[in-house]
């Protein structure tokens, strides 16, 4: 079954809420860049103020927007928190009251030997799978892509070339992430695995402990555990040092394109094609747009775990 | 057994580590708030740029700076992540099999009964519980702590006076969301309770399934179920929503303190007291200084319930 047939079919009862996620998390992205330039307007009148008294006005107006879309950033942030705290539990426990339903539609003898329990683990899954495409439909789609096109608003309309190269340098900086993320994933695999080897072999030797020690066979158990235990403490080793490598990687990545965009921002200035308060801005947005891709690039790395997750159950 | 000495014993075998992580996230600390500083000086110097060309020389001077510290950055960070891929899962593994020995010298009888699904539950509880401890070190602890001595040191030097006044606004939001944080518990508590029994029905329907059927229980079993889903339903709504409230009041407080302590910034300038690139400084540092608070108010509500579980395995 086709997993975005099966949330499509219950969002449509839910489709008010869901619209006012949508809405409260669009004004967020919305609020969130607007401190940005509010504080660039205010840090940009700033050295002319001390040539001209007159900009005072300008500078009180633009503080009034900061704390006007400090306001609006909690305020939507409540309904958006409020909202999903209704909507998630509820569309999931619709998901699960027709997998009760469907479930119980079979046979008695669907239900011998051992399926009960890969039922309950399956159902477990498809609904805290749900969540989790909730969670990175929100974090890595809405949020990043909503913040991205409003700072690009932003810049291109400061300066529309410089916007575009902008954009193309954090282009490449999304390939690049996601190249280095997808070679994780083998390393993961493993160290779980063997995590829940090791696991499983200190909770054999103290359920059959009377076993062990009745045969005599404790010292041999205890070097069977160390065994395990050090292959387990190396696959998790090697997943955390390769990650931290990877995660070395992306910060040069990061820092390239940082300075690259700067560069260019200092440049744009320097040829007078934007104004200063502009160069505060656009400084100031370019964190904020790194981390939307980097989220961007988390999403198409992790997106296809949760939905395998969602139609497998 | 008191968990500080616990740990310290264990700390002791894996100093060496310990104090490599402990330097690389204090030089983390310091490239982080550097690459601020350096982008603040350059921001600050750009208005003088126009009149008086000799000032370049500083500009490069300070994105050299800049990209000095993204790569400081990047390299304490690979040190850091590195040696705690190497430290943490050798670190509990030296207390994993402490325990294995410490469990295997009781007697035969003590594993009778149903002791032993106990002490794998407790072992995994402490083991988990470590590593959750160490986050919290890490990330509640060395990291807002060394951010904020840094930022107070960079922002003194601009100033004293108004260092010290973003220092008691900081103080009084990070008391407020203490008090603010701690007020969730006890919702968080029932909705994970409900959401077990949940789950528990919904398993216990499965694998009775035979029975269900049989005795024509199925209607019976579909309301009960029903029923406890609904229950479980409520109890997450309520949790969030409060949660939502709560970090609204967060968000509210959090504008109020950014506000005020930019104002005085301003007014620090307009006295002539720091010059335009501390004003773009210190306004930059601000929200860095604010999510430390947050980690450190995270960490005091948290921590407790690490340390119990630690202590009850």
């Amino acid at each position: 079954m086709n997993v975005f047939a099966f949330i499509l079919k219950y969002l449509r009862k839910t489709k008010f809420m869901a619209a006012v996620i949508l809405a409260a998390l669009i004004f967020r992205c919305i609020a969130e860049r607007g401190q940005i330039y509010a504080m660039s307007q205010v840090i940009g009148y700033l050295p002319k103020y001390t040539e001209d008294h007159a900009v005072l006005a300008q500078i009180v107006l633009f503080i009034g927007l900061l704390a006007a879309m400090l306001l609006l950033d909690a305020a939507a942030a409540y309904v958006w928190r409020y909202t999903a705290g209704k909507f998630t539990p509820y569309f999931c426990s619709l998901v699960y009251k027709d997998i009760f339903v469907q479930v119980h539609h079979h046979s008695i003898r669907f239900f011998n030997e051992e399926m009960a329990g890969k039922i309950a683990s399956k159902t477990k899954n498809i609904v805290s799978g749900i969540k989790e495409i909730y969670g990175q439909i929100v974090f890595g789609v809405i949020r990043p892509l909503g913040g991205l096109i409003i700072t690009m608003i932003l810049i291109c309309s400061a300066d529309f070339e410089l916007g575009f190269i902008i954009f193309l340098l954090n282009i490449m900086y999304l390939l690049i992430m996601v190249y280095i993320r997808k070679r994780i994933g083998s390393f993961a695999e493993k160290r779980a695995r063997f995590g829940a080897e090791t696991d499983g072999v200190f909770i054999d030797t103290v359920t059959n402990s009377d076993l062990v020690k009745s045969f005599a066979n404790y010292f041999y158990e205890k070097k069977h555990f160390y065994n395990v235990l050090r292959t387990a403490v190396k696959a998790e080793q090697t997943e955390r040092t390769k990650d931290a490598w990877f995660d070395f990687e992306g910060k040069i990545c990061f820092a390239a394109t940082y300075l690259a965009s700067c560069l260019a921002v200092f440049y744009y200035w320097y040829l007078q094609k934007i104004s200063f308060a502009d160069v505060v801005m656009a400084t100031s947005l370019l964190n904020g747009i790194m981390f939307d891709v980097i989220n961007i690039g988390f999403f198409v790395s992790e997106f296809s775990q949760s939905y395998g997750q969602v139609k497998d159950g």
